[in-house]
């Protein structure tokens, strides 16, 4: 783990902007820590569940080890991964962390420490929320999913800024959307509808 | 309504592939009927649950006049719009339908008829899911999150065709990704990530 911020373009986010991060549907790097122990899955289905306090929902299997992990910590982190880590987030998605040291190195991932949580944050990613889980034992059973509060929210300036993602991104920090099968569309040109008439 | 498929471009879904129409987080639009009463909202959160049945989880506020329809006859349809369609997507989204003789008008869209539901299908969508509520009140009233079965599924083949989205498709095809304010990202190219080594 480190915790640099290479080119230094990490910035925090305020609470009511975080929804932002998630709201154009990107795909996530689920991570949690406990006990010694760490790991990071890839998410397709995670999105905001509330403005401020900002809430999120994300479904997360009973197979994976990373659910072990949340539901020992109560905590878990979203990093949202851009276009120069695809390979790395269908890895993220493909192996299972329970049988090894360190998932992380293996699908050639750094991280570094979140501020208010114990799970990892994911480096080279383009925003990051920590999370508390709320507990809704019906709904993790029944459908795996998990309620929780966003505790802190960051992203990288160059692509997300003033409350708003940036159209003129660079090509390799742009979200990535999981299709199926290791197949992403990459975020492309911003449009803006016009406002309606009311 | 009408029931007309002007270009001849849909096609039905097998169920196991209808999570794939959700999987890249694409905005939709929500539409319900009850008792001669129709109406429609835009939705960024919203995604898949599961794969087979096939399951959608949705966020519908209570102060929806489609949420009131939604609540009485136990359906809804998520239509999938593309970027021909951003500015009535955001009118959609933006004004009320509980005062209107007919929302869809209001907003420039047309509709035509569900295949299992009574809930109309949006004209001009690149994806349909017919959806039965599976009343959870808990999460309905604490989170505004309504979780449904998909009991139908289409498509618009020159976007979706072989249970996958096609990288080549026409550019006002593509579907649109909310980011807040009516600006939205147009899905953009494919990337295809590497198959990770075990």
């Amino acid at each position: 783990m480190t915790s640099s911020d290479a080119g230094g373009h990490r910035r925090d986010i305020p609470l009511p902007q975080a929804y932002r991060l998630l709201n154009h549907g990107p795909t996530v790097l689920v991570s949690a820590a406990h006990g010694g122990r760490r790991n990071v899955m890839a998410a397709a289905w995670a999105m905001p569940l509330d403005f401020d306090p900002p809430k999120v929902t994300v479904v997360i299997d009973k197979s994976t080890f990373t659910r072990q992990l949340i539901e020992a910590s109560g905590c878990f982190a979203l990093s949202v991964p851009c276009r120069a880590m695809a390979d790395a987030t269908f890895a993220a998605g493909s192996l299972s962390g329970a049988q090894r040291a360190d998932k992380f190195a293996d699908c050639g991932l750094d991280s570094f420490a979140a501020q208010r949580i114990e799970a990892p944050l994911v480096e080279g990613c383009v925003a990051w929320l920590e999370c508390r889980v709320i507990v809704e034992p019906h709904h993790q059973q029944a459908y795996d999913l998990f309620v929780a509060e966003v505790l802190a929210a960051q992203a990288d300036e160059r692509v997300f800024a003033g409350g708003r993602w940036q159209a003129d991104a660079p090509a390799e920090l742009r979200t990535i959307h999981h299709q199926g099968g290791g197949a992403f569309f990459v975020a492309g040109e911003t449009v803006q509808a016009a406002k309606p008439r009311g």
